[in-house]
């Protein structure tokens, strides 16, 4: 099995700088999660944003998309910022012929208390389990985007 | 979603007695994994056994399957040692009408580098998505339990 | 041994908020580290301030210095933040007969990669050993506060 | 400052082995520790014996005691099991000029619950502020190893 991991930025890519006090977009901290695991699939991974995902805008998706149209891999994860994942899952969900699915976190990974890992682990076994079409995995479930939403209050993604 | 999780012992839920220097089998960590975790699905966690699978036995199966069996809820996930994981795997398989997965952990749970956040993750994503039968999620992966083998050299499961 | 803690706020304090993507400076985070270990001593914790010690002003550091004088017990460790330990170090420097070891950490204690865990232990090492006196336990070193600064290009606390 | 650093062992670098089912003492955990964290002091670190304590002998503690003696660097930390802390800090007990302080850990450093981290601070701090001598640091406390035993039923280091 292969898998195509694109990212973009989002809480999950969260670090911390001393010097500023403050938190920015750092790089794919997938990566690092990956990386220190005993995987048996294949992977590539690409940077394709460093933003919050309040800030992506549509040139933002546009691009996402592009590159998602274009991959030949089949099976496809992007970590994202929580709070507009349900848009660019939207923006995706005219891409034919693979399984895309989008996760994030809602703590940055470099947290001891992080739901990144999990999110991962549950982003890698619903794309290689599910038929193609564009799915959030959040929470420990699996969501169409056009029928979830981010509910901020609670901090869960839920069901329309 | 609601999900039935069984635990039945195995490496992921090995703890440290200093006391004797030496491990045991302690309580199912899945308890501690799910419960720090924003979670939006249901679940319930039993505790069958509380083994390293080399030292599992047929009544050790029998007991497991007849608690498969009989459990209502139709997505089941099953905590495990590695080393005859496939064994049990293929001990559920005559069971109809469920989506079973099995997963456990190479290290510990308690363990900084520990694969079981992620393989819980795995085997969510997997019983959300996957049609009724019976399945390991390992290192990244979903096994047909009839067609796979723990490379113990390597560390990690493969196909047959 | 007895240890009094006073924490004020700082970096090590800080937790982040997703809901409105920025950190804020928490609850002692030393009460969960000495609360997780084997600790032999007595020690309690009051907290005094939540701020980023940036924004610390003199009236602060006078109420510090009030329950400081006024604590009877003479092994005294205080959480703080990194910007300005030296002067609050240098504030406290006229109280004679206890023994006085600021800490802090340059990432939050909600880290992974966090090292207050690390420079809490400096600074239990450091008040149970030294005679009276003020001092800054940072980077596994231990400073007068009169000698000592903290090098932001560097991100480490360094002799003058 | 610098320090010298000797490994011989101890629960403080236990590893597990998934092959075997068990643990076995590993490579000095104090590398990783100190080399994950911004450390402003020099430091050496030498691997001498890779043993449960339990298993040392008359031997291993006159190897021991020969680096010691033989070490130029006046502050020593050495990195050692437990259970027979106390036996290898009475041996050292007649080097003069120098300070050591024995260190270790309740739980393997590779967990994510290890008094590692904190213990070592402690012995930095330690070994920075005490006179010549040696000196046990752990549970947070900084003992005399010819007035102190390790309480196995507590699992806490305490006076005699």
């Amino acid at each position: 099995m292969r898998i195509k991991i694109f990212s973009v930025g989002g809480t999950i890519d969260k670090v911390y700088f001393d010097k500023l006090s403050q938190y920015q977009v750092g790089f794919p901290s997938i990566r690092a999660i990956l990386g220190s695991l005993p995987i048996a699939f294949e992977y590539e991974i690409e940077s394709l944003l460093r933003k919050d995902s309040l800030e992506m805008n549509d040139a933002d998706r546009d691009l996402i998309k592009a590159h998602v149209a274009a991959e030949p891999c089949g099976k496809i994860i992007i970590t994202h910022g929580t709070d507009t994942m349900v848009e660019t899952g939207k923006a995706l969900g005219t891409i034919m012929g693979k399984c895309i699915v989008l996760t994030g976190a809602m703590e940055p990974a470099d947290f001891k208390s992080s739901d990144a890992v999990f999110n991962v682990g549950v982003a890698v076994g619903a794309v290689s389990a599910l038929p193609d079409g564009v799915y959030l995995a959040m929470n420990g479930r699996i969501f169409d985007p056009f029928k979830c939403w981010k509910n901020r209050h609670l901090g869960i993604f839920d069901e329309l």
